[in-house]
């Protein structure tokens, strides 16, 4: 196994994972109570978007044609979130707050995905595809810190009124 | 459904989650070829055990028996390693750059849980859990930036070289 065979099967897990919260993020969007965290969920949807159209250029910088591998982990992630909505069928803040986790989860696996590809990606002088994966990692962290600030301020405090 | 019943649920997830790592770290220390890694693998296993046992006593606080529940997020990521060693079934720098990315997979994971779970302690004024629960996700961070040392400092080199 060479360093650029490994990229290539992680390259393949993340598509896979970022097509997979294509579909995910409207459903959690639909489920969301709170306006911020609704709106959180359909940007980040759009960004996830653009993100897989910088994974396809990074196939296509390979000479690859774009293919997802089964990424286990991120189906069991978007399974976790259809769990808590079927266990907590009506929409609430503490709902909201399981959301946002499910979410922050999801970020959290990408994120430690990107930050492996980019360091490959750096071994192998590949700069433009480090570029397009920061320009991803960058925007992961970002909805990351979106997600615990719409938590802050608009959901733990009515979910705590529900306790 | 309250905070405290999705406080629990998360509980029983990453209570499931720490004692699976319990088993696969010592087999992730074994596979390492680093020296480095190796004993990065083993020492978490060793810090893996008293994070159980911090989260056995956030069960006792809560009167409530530890008791694990499914987690498919952290069974897909054991079982990308696993798939990782069946398709590298030698050691090389390589498989172990490909192991510190599962590591950092699960790391991550398990951050995201912490973050969540140590929030809704807060909201619940429960802090002397928060303040069990801060020490795990302090391990976990620092765990997290050991692998990315030992990427830098042990493995990419040589994975450099088998390119």
């Amino acid at each position: 196994m060479k360093i650029s065979d490994l990229f290539l099967v992680t390259l393949k897990d993340i598509y896979f994972a970022e097509r997979q919260l294509l579909k995910a993020l409207p459903k959690m969007a639909k489920a969301a109570r709170s306006d911020a965290l609704r709106t959180a969920f359909t940007d980040h949807g759009e960004q996830t978007q653009g993100q897989v159209e910088r994974l396809q250029r990074v196939f296509e910088i390979l000479g690859k044609r774009p293919a997802g591998q089964t990424c286990e982990a991120i189906l069991g992630l978007v399974q976790e979130c259809e769990e808590l909505l079927a266990e907590a069928p009506t929409p609430s803040a503490v709902r909201d707050a399981g959301l946002i986790a499910c979410g922050q989860a999801v970020e959290h696996y990408e994120m430690a995905r990107y930050v492996s590809l980019i360091a490959w990606a750096k071994l192998q002088k590949q700069d433009e595809i480090a570029s397009l994966l920061r320009a991803n990692l960058a925007e992961e962290v970002a909805a990351d810190d979106l997600l615990t600030e719409v938590g802050e301020t608009s959901v733990h405090a009515d979910a705590r009124a529900d306790a």
